[in-house]
């Protein structure tokens, strides 16, 4: 199997899930009991705390543990909105967000919310001008992604930190799902107050996550209860999930200067390749794009049937991100870039991991060439 | 180790477990990416959604799986709330609800609901003549769980359901987290709407849970996003979670028949012995009670002491529910039956497994009762 399909989930890391297994068998009490085996449950809690929190270059008590990327980003964005309602009713993001960003500020409006969509340029990225100047005194949130999951394009999210900081009712959101290990972001200097990270995106299992949550900054939270998690995320703590996660997130760290060199070269391969096929165009921008997303689009062809194609063969790639695929044939994010139906109805997202190997990116361009081939043959 | 906590948190099976991790090893595609490997996931997903209505005898896309009983209740909870609000801004519940009830429905009066929290009697059991008369035009939503988390009553949920029934506006969510397993529970002809149901208190994984939402039933999403899950519960599935979820709610009905006849056994020779203790005051009632919590009060003495006294043998028991042990003193549950503070500050929870044993029991009876005489002799 040729597994290309890493910003739609990630093959979890031996190591990750053996952390797992050890602590559900060895350490299963409730953290939250006060006996001596509670007490070691707590006690590992704890440490994946100020372990992930000297990761990320933060404070233990500003991690909350949440069950993945799409939790962290509603609790973040409708947290703040909830909890601060008083303050104002106003909330920015972008065109090409997430849908559980996306989807969750449509939400918001059901409850009254008024929301500004952001544009964004032909590479997919937003301006920090528009950010500005859609601020009024109303605004209480802007969400913003760090590397988009479609096209991999990276915003700039610290000089929009630095926008936010001026304004001191304002909260700054970023989803750094897809940018964890790909492109580093430096939580504490970036003027950010939550960011949402998902174990399985980076070799983790499926069901964790942590939000970043600064000191000083409350939420209403979506699951209230026994009071866990600072009372923003109750509910009994999935501590071999948490010490999973904390364990990918230092394998990714770790070996990311190296993964990213490494996915760099990839892509700039792949791109060489692409470049002399006159059917392929390139969406993923040229520039400052996130290493581990080339995303292309084949006018003429239905994605499904490339995907079909090479699927035949065991190589696995997708088409727009996997949570929308199955829904509208438009790539929101393309049109949101720009282009035509023509284009944002005809892409392929092939993705990387830290252990794609160029065989493996050689083989892929050569199944595409062939399937591309067969398709025209046919159609002809 | 003698392990009585199992209100709080279970030990999970190796199979379980073993499931968990043939999944996250084998099939770690997203069940959303349209490519085969995707496809075999969402197979997967789709048979556990199958497995799980046919034990519980309803419909397989009733399933929503969830990251726990916290969520579940949640979901509903704020689920009908949200969604409904148009219709009406009045909700019920009891006084003896597990927190993640009781906080979110404080939360939804921030929101602008009007709660009615009903009262219980000695027993901790809810009136359904009370609901019924709680209900006005206005009421969209009334909560009740089916088996106290920290004495073990059982509330009318079938007649309250037929209350329910004669309101077509009105939701009915059961709260039933402590009763799998324990006892049974027609979902499909109790007049219930929403079921939550958590798999840590099954001897499945801290992370995973099931809301049970009737056909026609909608929500306001937690998680907005990718629209998983009916759209009532986006995000990435946590498949491998959702296929051991299902195991261990298979274990536990094949199971229950002689499971639930073995600890109505040791409940009956606990409670024979600790009647004999004059110190000691039986919370949990004597008719139909679950079979597994033994609830009782030692006024004057902490339970803080005691735990800390039996978790130097090895034996591990609760003061209160888990999620509020390390809150205010008073059970709040202890209250609302009408005990005062000597007894609703003393309390102690034990709480069997299928797997618990006599020896198991002895020995904790006759470690408590040692335990109170080394602690009396101290402060006579
Ligand atoms: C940018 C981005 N945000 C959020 C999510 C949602 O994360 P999760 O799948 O963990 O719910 C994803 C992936 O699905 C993503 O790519
Ligand atoms: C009755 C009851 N409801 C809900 C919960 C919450 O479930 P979870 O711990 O899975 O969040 C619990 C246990 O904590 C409970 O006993």
């Amino acid at each position: 199997m040729i597994y290309l399909d890493n910003s739609a989930t990630t093959r979890p890391d031996p190591s990750v899930l053996h952390s797992f297994q050890q602590v559900s068998e060895h350490f299963f009490a409730n953290p939250s009991s006060i006996h001596p085996f509670g007490g070691e449950a707590e006690k590992l809690l704890q440490r994946s705390k100020e372990q992930a929190a000297e990761l990320l270059q933060v404070q233990p008590d500003e991690m909350i543990f949440t069950a993945g990327g799409t939790e962290g980003n509603n609790l973040a964005v409708k947290g703040i909105a909830l909890e601060h309602r008083n303050r104002g009713s106003h909330i920015i993001t972008t065109e090409v967000e997430h849908p559980s960003v996306h989807e969750a500020f449509h939400g918001l409006e059901r409850l009254g919310f008024t929301v500004t969509y952001l544009p964004v340029d032909a590479q997919g990225v937003v301006s920090t001008d528009d950010v500005q100047d859609a601020i009024t005194d109303d605004t209480i949130l802007i969400s913003v992604m760090h590397v988009n999951n479609e096209i991999g394009s990276v915003q700039p999210v610290k000089q929009i930190g630095e926008v936010a900081k001026q304004y001191p009712k304002l909260f700054f959101h970023v989803d750094n799902v897809q940018g964890v290990g790909k492109v580093p972001l430096d939580l504490a200097e970036s003027g950010i107050d939550l960011c949402t990270i998902s174990g399985h995106k980076l070799h983790g299992l499926k069901g964790t996550g942590l939000l970043y949550v600064k000191n000083g900054t409350t939420l209403f939270p979506l699951f209230h209860g026994g009071g866990q998690e600072k009372s923003f995320r109750s509910g009994t703590e999935n501590v071999a999930g948490a010490v999973s996660l904390v364990k990918a997130l230092r394998l990714t760290i770790e070996r990311r200067e190296v993964g990213i060199r490494h996915m760099s070269q990839l892509q700039a391969q792949l791109r060489d390749k692409l470049y002399t096929m006159e059917d392929v165009l390139v969406n993923t921008p040229e520039q400052k794009a996130a290493p581990h997303i080339m995303n292309i689009s084949i006018p003429g062809l239905k994605p499904e049937v490339l995907i079909h194609m090479l699927g035949e063969k065991g190589i696995y790639v997708s088409t727009k991100s996997a949570c929308s695929s199955k829904r509208e044939d438009e790539s929101k994010i393309l049109a949101a870039c720009g282009y035509g139906r023509d284009r944002s109805t005809s892409a392929l997202r092939v993705s990387f991991s830290y252990d794609t190997t160029e065989d493996e990116i050689n083989t892929f361009f050569q199944e595409l060439k062939e399937a591309i081939g067969r398709f025209k043959a046919v159609m002809e």
